[in-house]
């Protein structure tokens, strides 16, 4: 409160060179704040990513991570959630920061626009309703079948996919990418796809189920030709009441 | 090349388009961008953070990470090195970007003002150094005994301090903060003060050496009373040539 009244003629002149400083600042900054967003989705047992195609360079074969600029009175993490709701029709089941791109004042050619750029999971579920959206510009891409990309948003996607493979072992965050419920071999086939490599899959089964952190659902599922699966659900509850005693959620495969 | 010249009406259209909404948002865009840094250095045995008096509000008792507005046409990070300097008479020896603060459209009550927020880390050479500097409203203050800060700058120091306490388990950073040479004991009150906890020192002291990414020098220290002890230096070329074999540096203290 005290902060917004002015109590002496020190305060007054304070604040009269703030006013100053700020009425010059909205003349001579001339930077842009931007917002983008790399969405992994699991897709068809494929790691890919959600990219638009910009209608203004509709002509082009130029595609791009969704985003835009923040509006005035609008906050970052809001605004990423209206771009990318607006421009895809999805709404990210995990959204968190990545980086901020903007030592290069020109990676955007038109102007210098920093990009505040952000790192999303989307489940299964959400995959296949975008595709009843009118979000035509819209697609998934195979991480691996990237097309030429806007600006430096190949090198925010290359971050992005980096801190997806690490957090991978040290935090659960594979579980989003899943259906809530999923056999086993679900799980394994998605930390070979985003690690690139394969696993001892006998050492991966001993190493997440000693966690504790999945519930058996006592339901089965019958996949291919082999006997039918267990179904696993990933125990939030239980993952955060481990974390509070200290558990350090750990997968490094040597 | 080609995108700077217009090859078809179409493409006219989407320039002029382009050129329409960026002087649109040159009007309705006013959010300005600020850095600021959260500098650690490890002054008497104590963890420390550099902070400076803003002139502006001197006749108050409110301190403030050192920081300011970006410049038209400088990077983000060539910013925060220059403020640094300008403000503390300090170059950072590590710094790396934290997080962007701009959820809070009112962080800053004069203006909407987003602060990409960086990490650093100040050698003891350094920090010996910066007294003799005219950065007469610098100062050092222990983590435990931070004064009342500006804007949110409590919230970014917060967040600077989890960060420096995960990445020294399992990034060697803390030698950044140590002198070029120094007895292990160093080593071990430095991470037993980050981490704010005593460590079990023999079986720190056998993990530690295990990586052998630690040079004895040969020479040697007298401390207090006690025998004099060996003095150490962290070979990075070392640490790098392991990391390239996938090498991976990880202290957990059960």
């Amino acid at each position: 409160m005290p902060n917004y009244f002015i109590e002496s003629a020190d305060e007054a002149y304070s604040r009269l060179a703030w006013v100053a400083y700020f009425c010059l600042m909205s003349i001579s900054q001339n930077i842009k704040v931007a917002v983008d967003a790399v969405v992994f989705g699991y897709v068809n047992k494929q790691l890919q990513i959600l990219l638009i195609h910009p209608k203004s360079e509709a002509s082009k074969d130029i595609w791009a991570l969704p985003g835009g600029f923040v509006r005035d009175q609008e906050g970052l993490s809001a605004a990423v959630k209206r771009e990318l709701e607006e421009e895809t029709g999805v709404q990210a089941d995990y959204l968190e920061q990545l980086y901020t791109f903007g030592d290069q004042v020109n990676r955007d050619p038109r102007a210098q626009v920093i990009s505040v750029a952000y790192f999303g999971l989307i489940n299964p579920e959400q995959v296949e309703l975008e595709a009843n959206t009118d979000a035509q510009y819209a697609a998934w891409f195979p991480i691996n079948q990237i097309p030429d990309l806007r600006f430096d948003h190949k090198k925010i996607l290359q971050m992005a996919h980096k801190r997806l493979q690490s957090k991978l072992l040290y935090q659960p965050i594979g579980f989003e990418l899943l259906h809530r419920e999923f056999p086993f071999s679900d799980l394994e086939t998605l930390y070979q796809t985003i690690l690139g490599k394969k696993l001892d899959r006998r050492n991966f089964r001993k190493k997440i189920l000693s966690f504790q952190i999945l519930d058996d659902t006592g339901k089965k599922q019958k996949i291919g030709s082999g006997r039918p699966a267990q179904l696993f659900r990933f125990n939030e509850l239980k993952y955060k009441e481990l974390l509070n005693k200290g558990f350090h959620f750990d997968i490094q495969f040597a």
